[in-house]
């Protein structure tokens, strides 16, 4: 029998690579007079919901989704959270 | 005297709203193999250091910074954690 799991999952770019998102949006904001923001990086949250055997199994797969499809391991690190999905009624508006 | 705040910025479509990206990378997985992945949705996640007087302001402050530049407020939520930075310590490879 298969639980449903639901990760949330934050791919950052690493603080070595340039974030050229983040500083346009960072002196978009000094025009609308945030001058008090010193710094913006944006990344990807993405949630996610999977069938699997148990916890493990999981984190095991997410781990090669991310690997494989949602980061880019040259310039983006990731990590997710996992919870056991009370059922499909987590559609909220 | 201000403080240095961290914040966790998390921009989600709402489920109202068709996420042709989300739905995209789903067929992906499921071209590599990945079938018990039910539901996938992208968002944006946001990393921002700002100074404020204390917490109440630097909540305020996001809270609009997030409704004019972060979140489109039609199509898209936005929710955030706080917290009182360690100083420019915060630079993890």
């Amino acid at each position: 029998m298969t639980q449903t799991y639901q990760a949330q999952i934050y791919v950052t770019l690493r603080s070595s690579v340039l974030d050229p998102a983040g500083t346009a949006v960072q002196s978009g904001l000094k025009h609308l007079g945030y001058e008090n923001v010193a710094q913006i990086r944006i990344g990807k949250y993405i949630e996610l919901t999977l069938d699997a055997a148990n916890e493990e199994v999981a984190r095991e797969q997410i781990d090669r989704i991310c690997d494989q499809l949602l980061a880019n391991p040259v310039i983006e690190n990731y990590r997710f959270d996992l919870q056991v999905s009370p059922k499909p009624m987590n559609i909220s508006a």
